[in-house]
């Protein structure tokens, strides 16, 4: 696993196994990392929106809380963001809360969009200034593919932000074998830290909880160990994704159904359905709205995950997984 | 493994799928037991001694503590132990804590043995009156053999107890592959039983953070359906483990090294080693002893955990194993 993220995620410092921790998933070391790095009462920065399940897994047992940053009109994946996580983290000060991590979702679930590595690096200063660990769960790295006439972005890994600008004993990877290798049935996922009190009380207190199966990391292995195999995996889904996303934008457009244009990574896109939201039900309460229509798509037989799991700003976005076969793009999207 | 349970522990209710979660190992389904019957400040109730990594496992991160009823020269497997947990629980509850359940290790680690019919009977009673959960850690139930002329235990699964003794609801059995089949590296525990709220919380909120291995799943799946296997596996395996307790009690004699006599389960045997703790040393600190003899034998390449892990009333005590080659046993016990 070191070998293949010195390969692919090009780290500034080179990974050997042991800045390396397994466990059985990467919800288990979310967990994990929330549970090292911070004390109960203690708060973690998240851009708003973000992946549906952190406030769960980071928080269901660890007596943490969520401070979330809001950025109105402008593009959170651009240096621009940093002044907004710098107002929300203003604020919780103000408020008493004591943020001790930054979390990023990068490439970001659920709006398929890579950091630009100016807002990284400015990102990995904020939290240098202010003592933050920056926590990156980086399970779409590979999924970025490429559009033809489109502006694409590339993914830069945490791990590679230049020397010098963030202590490398703050900075935390998550990654996993669920996304870029559509294998969640092996339940493998890993955290990169080269901080080995962070390490060493991850392996101690978190994993034996969570141990992967020997089996997965024997097949992990295998998989990781046949660089042609990996090499053409990889290409062959990115090709698929980029065709995928081609496919699902025109069947979108046709139907008139608007949804983000920018963005190039990750298994899905981000719709806006909030013209069929009902109207009355909307004006009451708009997540309600947002929540049967989603109840109505479902008896359609079409499930698609609500804006409100990620914490969208407003009622009426839905993500949609487009890594179907092409019959049953179809079908969902006329549904 | 429904099926499998119903053949090998004779539930007085049949089991269904319904009745079982898995998880990825019994560690963090002991966890999530203290989790979803407990709230953080409560105890739970334990015999002296148990299985070592109770206390961390149940503890770590649950804000919980223990209870231990001490059994004095009394026989804690017979219906005699019934007092002492409630001279323990009694006491308990003048000091102002809450217990909210009596957790066993049955059959017993590190003692081998079983409980008596009568004694889980009486156990099952004590809950029942005191609104105490019945945890019953059974991950040595296929490891009881039988030891020629000696008196055998067997083993009862607390889910064959007769039926108006005790709530179902309050009846839990954790069980796993790593002892019975040998199969630590699949990372697969369970946790039985027939209070649905108590499985919606496992399944819900805490197997979310440790999911077993589908592959893990799958081999396990196919091995519990190869009857014949199981049954030819089981057959030899408690076969081999009573020829090494001859093996290993003979060995013991020759070396004049004191043991527990009874007990048929398990792939341990508890010695008495205090003859050679340190007497100064002893006098000063009988643990420090135990821990500079351990220390000792691990210099000479012979790994036993020590009593004070088990909660062992008094310094001295080791667990060994022996399911190992013979050379290898002759070998540890020369040491």
């Amino acid at each position: 696993m070191a070998s293949h993220m010195n390969e692919y995620f090009r780290p500034v410092r080179q990974l050997d196994a042991e800045n390396i921790t397994f466990a059985a998933g990467v919800t288990a070391l979310n967990e994990a990392c929330a549970l090292a790095l911070c004390d109960p009462g203690d708060a973690i920065l998240l851009g708003q929106y973000n992946y549906g399940a952190f406030p769960t897994d980071l928080v269901a047992r660890t007596g943490l809380s969520f401070v979330y940053a809001a950025f109105g009109d402008s593009d959170q994946f651009s240096e621009n963001c940093v002044k907004h996580f710098e107002a929300a983290y203003d604020q919780a000060r103000q408020n008493g809360v004591n943020i001790r991590a930054l979390l990023l979702c990068s490439p970001h679930n659920p709006l398929g969009r890579c950091y630009s590595q100016a807002a990284l690096r400015g990102l990995a200063k904020f939290c240098e200034k202010n003592d933050l660990h920056l926590i990156s769960d980086e399970i779409y790295a590979l999924t970025v593919y490429q559009r033809p006439r489109h502006a694409n972005e590339s993914f830069t890994s945490v791990l590679a932000i230049d020397e010098g600008i963030i202590d490398p004993d703050r900075v935390h990877v998550l990654y996993g074998f669920s996304k870029d290798y559509a294998a969640g049935g092996l339940r493998l996922g890993c955290v990169i830290s080269h901080n080995r009190a962070f390490t060493q009380a991850v392996r101690g207190g978190v994993c034996r909880f969570s141990s992967p199966s020997h089996f997965s990391m024997d097949i992990a292995t295998k998989m990781l160990e046949d660089r042609p195999f990996i090499i053409r995996f990889l290409q062959d889904s990115i090709e698929a994704l980029a065709r995928q996303r081609v496919l699902v934008e025109a069947l979108l457009d046709q139907s008139r159904i608007s949804h983000l244009k920018e963005g190039n990574a990750g298994l899905f896109i981000w719709l806006d359905l909030s013209e069929f939201l009902d109207p009355y039900q909307q004006l009451d309460d708009g997540w309600a709205a947002e929540a049967a229509l989603a109840a109505k798509l479902a008896a359609g037989g079409v499930v698609l995950s609500t804006g409100k799991r990620y914490q969208s700003p407003k009622p009426g976005n839905f993500r949609m997984i487009f890594s179907y076969d092409e019959g049953t793009l179809r079908e969902g999207i006329k549904r």
